[in-house]
């Protein structure tokens, strides 16, 4: 199966980039790769690399977006660009299942809608990036910032899209559905989120009500509803804290003796906790809702997170997440 | 001067709410209390005691507000409770200057609103707590969870409280005043916040513009505007990843001998970052906008944490808070 790759967004495009697909293409043979950007310099590049060059499409692209640039103007203009034409083959090749990028995400999310176009039944689509629990599983947040203005039935929407997605990709029977507001109680909310309870709580999913914002980790959900906004606050709030404990408890590191040989036994451990927040290491968000299957990498992803992202177009694939979301179309639609 | 406190809110009420004041009355002879409560029963527990009663005033109060009730009628109905013949006090009597109160944050928002009543100009009050930065520093939220659906002209007068706030009580000169959004350029945001940040803007203040969640303990910023929704997905999504990798680092230190072994060197260094994030033991949130200085503790104060609100109230006093906040009320009223 083929799957496209924007080689040149993201801070350390092209080589990173590059080098994730190179690490892509040596752990699994089922998948082909359309590389998008500049062809000549892609190909010098990889001259050293070692892998299977059968399993491989250049398509070349002199333009780059930028993340300064404004996403709606840059899709329509940039025409010449590696997202521009990376979304054209996505939509037009019945072959290529999916992208994956880590350019600017407005100029991402804008382009998926565009030029890939929305599921039928769908308005938004969300992007939705999957995040570690503490007790070793998995949560969905959607939506984590492609909407910052949403309607009750965008929730809704999105309730019914991640309760799919972690039925296809996780396999998980029932997810618990969570409906991100101010306190647990029933009547606790914004105006929003109190609407959307009243939709939430009618569809066929297992919706377990209201939740707190401390518990996105605590693993007492699978999904988690939210507006884009709210979505990207709760994530950059987590990202913010944490890099506050860890700069915390390196300065406590070097205070002492004692505390340097504490952090040098602990130093392994460390390294795990920050693997297991650092979500972006095992691939990137999906945007779900639109007609193929579409990974935003972070912007600062290396190889290795290049490589995670390809590896979600493919179980997305397989487990026929796309099938599955046009599966619950007609809930969708009778609930609208 | 007198400060109000009620005795019969809280988890650990009264037990804890007494020794915090018995703390607070011995660390500062210019504190007075009016302990509102069972008054049999608090006579009874302070009996053992060792502070100075001619600073101590009871008011009998047989009632209590649970969490459980609806602030509006509880506040309404319960003319008994500790709560309300708190507020009533504080709300009469000139020489007292303020109250304290760890009992239900809707009751005793509510209820401040209602019986204590609005400084003139003010339409909203806000829930502001002071967060610890990574650099020591400190920075106020607000709003944290008193008004969850907010119009832009409530932003407005938060981010005019907030200056004063830091102001007065921290002696900043000229707070940076940061509007939390999904990113840091001007056009970011949601309608409510695109809106409100054509408002601040044009304020006397120094308005530094949209700020990203993932900063708001960096030490940046010195208030940071959000309306109460937004306010308390931060706080509690914050509170929850610490949470997390506390209980990570806790597993992993328990995970063999050698990080048994670090984690015992580190344990004093673990305490002391869990103390500077536990930002509830030094004290509890202001309520800002009201005739009176209101301190909402945590549910969960101990002692320590009552006798921080205590003090908190006595400090807010000392730099005239509530007199600076009018000041800025022509400010506010023009910008109205």
């Amino acid at each position: 199966m083929k799957i496209v790759v924007d080689i040149y967004g993201g801070d350390y495009a092209p080589d990173e980039i590059l080098k994730g697909c190179v690490l892509a293409l040596n752990s699994n043979k089922e998948i082909n790769l359309v590389l998008v950007g500049k062809q000549d310099e892609m190909a010098q590049k990889l001259k050293s690399e070692n892998y299977d060059k059968s399993r491989v499409e250049f398509v070349d692209a002199p333009d780059v977006i930028t993340c300064e640039e404004v996403p709606t103007s840059a899709i329509r203009t940039k025409k010449e660009s590696s997202l521009v034409k990376a979304l054209e083959r996505t939509k037009e090749d019945d072959e290529c299942i999916g992208m994956v990028s880590a350019g600017s995400t407005g100029a991402v999310l804008t382009g998926a809608f565009l030029k890939i176009g929305r599921i039928k039944g769908i308005s938004r689509p969300a992007l939705a990036p999957v995040l570690p629990t503490v007790d070793g599983g998995s949560v969905l947040l959607i939506d984590c910032g492609a909407n910052v203005d949403c309607k009750p039935n965008m929730l809704e929407q999105f309730a019914l899209m991640g309760n799919a997605y972690m039925k296809a990709v996780y396999n998980m029977e029932n997810p618990r559905i969570g409906l991100l507001s101010n306190g647990t109680e029933d009547a606790k909310g914004n105006q929003l989120t109190k609407e959307s309870f009243e939709l939430l709580k009618k569809l066929p999913i297992n919706f377990v009500g209201n939740m707190e914002a401390r518990d996105i980790t605590s693993g007492k959900y699978d999904v988690i509803v939210c507006d884009g906004f709210m979505g990207n606050i709760a994530l950059k709030a987590s990202e913010g804290i944490a890099t506050t404990m860890l700069t915390l408890i390196k300065r406590e590191v070097y205070s002492s003796l004692k505390t340097k040989i504490g952090g040098a036994l602990l130093k392994g451990s460390f390294k795990k906790i920050q693997a297991v927040l650092d979500y972006n290491q095992q691939g990137g968000a999906p945007f779900i809702g639109v007609e193929k299957l579409v990974i935003k990498s972070h912007g600062s992803s290396k190889a290795q997170s290049i490589c995670g992202s390809i590896m979600q177009v493919y179980n997305m694939h397989k487990n026929n997440l796309i099938g599955k979301i046009k599966d619950s179309l007609p809930e969708i639609q009778s609930a609208e």
